[in-house]
């Protein structure tokens, strides 16, 4: 009997799902007999908490929901292992259940952070000489995992980006009267989803007029005066900025605000506040109108505009970790499937835009943030150069038109109460 | 020759360029020559900005891609006309450009604000007895109409509010410890929009937890025993919460704030911020994870997300007050058309919904707002009434497809610079 199980961690991104039924679909097409979902990731699995998938995704049309579905379906946490040394009973109790469960591979779909699991148990099981194979499934709206070309989620939270961008600078160009709108983009540390407002330029749009990225410090001076030279030739201005820029000294820019900001229960500081500090600096010293539009957590959630590529790209993801875990590994003398690994995105060619999946070592990714590299940003930090927007764009062609019904999107949910 | 003249005025909504399209080709139909669109509306008109609208609108492809354009394409204004006594040579001015246009009817596509200046130049061509014929189209997201059942661009922004709360209610779920999120949606003084949020609720979606509007005072500590009560049952809780919600004393509640917000250059208070200013005590009260999400100008501008029977209705509008413009009028003996009126939506039959025009007195719709029933209201102000929603429902329905090119949602944008 080959059952296997599959976990969703981290933040979600429109595509998570679809890397889901990837691996649900592979798995069954392969044989295995149940597939488990853990609920809430492995914070549920060591409470046992799991469900057979078979009785969430029923037919074709749970099928079709799935995949625009937003948010994870089985649930995610953000959780870490704690390091093996010490905490022996963890790791003996994870896989007394595996054990019980009779599975044969376990898949973890997650970003940089969640990969820290799949070294973790793989690393644990090859000491043990545990048969089960760990497979990572990348994802993350922001890009930054080492080795894949580009990571599922992003094309789609990008796609979002633009095609919001688009609708705010035309918004912008009503009123007679000058405008500037700051808006902020999810990413503390890396750039890449703020960059993606690059794509809003064409044949029918102005495009954005900046872009500031974590990668470069940010000067608030040098901002109002580049604003205040656009001004002299705009009518509206549109910005685009990281939630994670920093001045010189290292604060974030929401913190130069004069008001205290509260930090949620992990400590993390409430980034929101950026595009709201700058648009209140631009109004203080230019008395125009300005807007500050927060894209929140509608990027990540916005499945109603999801990339037909990156879709795609997520389900792949999915069925090729359960190809390389059942599989024989060509480098194992053993006949055994991968384990310890991620599958990773390889861009073949860049036009016709063919991309196939690898398999890596999840110890060259695992708790590693890849940043926007500093070639891809204009000299003087405004923007974002051809090279950048050539990479994306082909990662948000092509559409999923969601299944309407009654007037809105229709999604699923689990039937499982947890 | 009959030549007409159409302006936008006001914030724009996703329809409203349905509405533009609907008196061009009505107009033309019935054979107007020239089809002038003022350029940043009456305001354009006194410095003689106008274009010859054909010049704009080419082809099929150019009316589709209409259709689907965010923001207002000819530009608009918030300019109202002064009154009359004192101001005679503004009046002249405007009525010789008319003159000069070889004008017949004169159509003007805004809100309540907008229609006191139909208003203005109706009373005073029927002063000098100009034959002009001045017609006013009703367009707002508000919903805050006089008379009229609802307004074009309403259905298309509640569309938009109801499929982003269903994603936003999903997002929240993922996680295995409790969030409430906040969620601020546009409206001064009417709640209409901010009702929509019922919306999400269905098969496949808890719905919202709380809904506030302005139509009912704002406790704060009241708000906050709700949501704790709501933490005891719920992982996640999801309130849509209207911009425009006040305290007793008459303060906005983002106005209680500790630190100061700026005041536009019309004076206006920025009232973006009541989320903000919720979810922050909400945090400080129960310790948990709180998100502040403002939907800000994407309401407006959200053309990808489109109600079809919202895009109809705002076509028909512009096209039947052309017709009440153009053919004679039956109440009036000199077998001229209407002026002076607003086309309004008659819902005929709730269920299946029909709808249809009529025209209606200028001076029963300008400068009044609509507001939402009391008795649509829950007693406890925490919720809408099913009326409410059945109120709404049938104007979500049915879908416009952006006209995906290369990735995005195309749009039109005009040729002509100002």
């Amino acid at each position: 009997m080959k059952n296997v199980i599959v976990g969703q961690s981290g933040g979600p991104t429109s595509v998570i799902n679809s890397s889901l039924l990837g691996v649900y679909q592979t798995a069954k097409e392969r044989g295995a007999d149940i597939v488990y979902g853990m609920v809430h990731g492995i914070r549920g699995l060591l409470d046992e908490d799991v469900i057979d998938l078979s009785t969430e995704i029923r037919n074709e049309l749970d099928m079709d929901l799935l995949k625009r579905t937003p948010s994870s379906f089985l649930g995610s946490c953000r959780y870490k292992l704690p390091d093996l040394e010490g905490n022996e009973d963890t790791y003996e109790k994870i896989f007394a259940i595996l054990k019980k469960l009779e599975i044969y591979a376990f898949f973890y779909i997650g970003g940089n952070d969640s990969m820290d699991t799949i070294k973790k148990l793989s690393d644990y099981g090859k000491q043990v000489k545990s048969p089960i194979r760990f497979m990572g499934v990348p994802k993350t709206i922001d890009n930054d995992l080492m080795i894949t070309d580009h990571t599922p989620g992003f094309g789609s939270a990008a796609k979002y980006i633009a095609a919001t961008m688009k609708e705010v600078i035309r918004d912008g160009l009503v009123y007679d009267y000058p405008v500037v709108s700051v808006v902020e983009v999810m990413g503390r540390n890396a750039g890449w989803l703020t960059s993606a407002a690059a794509l809003a330029k064409g044949d029918d749009c102005e495009g954005v007029d900046m872009i500031f990225l974590p990668e470069r410090v940010f000067d608030v001076e040098y901002f109002l005066k580049k604003v205040g030279e656009l001004l002299k030739e705009n009518r509206s201005i549109v910005i685009a900025v990281s939630e994670g820029v920093k001045v010189a000294d290292g604060r974030y820019v929401c913190e130069l605000a004069d008001h205290v900001d509260y930090v949620d229960m992990f400590g993390h500081k409430q980034l929101a506040g950026t595009a709201r500090y700058l648009a209140g600096e631009v109004a203080k010293k230019y008395g125009c109108k300005t807007r500050a539009i927060e894209l929140s957590s509608l990027q990540r959630c916005a499945a109603h505009v999801m990339a037909r590529v990156d879709m795609t790209e997520a389900f792949n993801a999915g069925g090729a970790a359960v190809k390389y875990a059942f599989d024989p590994d060509p480098e194992s003398k053993t006949g055994e499937g991968m384990t310890g690994m991620v599958v990773t995105l390889k861009r073949v060619l860049d036009d016709p835009y063919i991309c196939i999946t690898e398999p890596a070592d999840v110890h060259e990714i695992a708790n590693i943030e890849k940043k926007v590299p500093q070639e891809w940003i204009t000299k003087d930090g405004t923007n974002v150069t051809d090279d950048l927007v050539h990479y994306i764009h082909p990662l948000i062609q092509a559409e999923i038109i969601p299944l309407w019904v009654n007037g809105l999107p229709h999604h699923i949910k689990r039937g499982h109460t947890d």
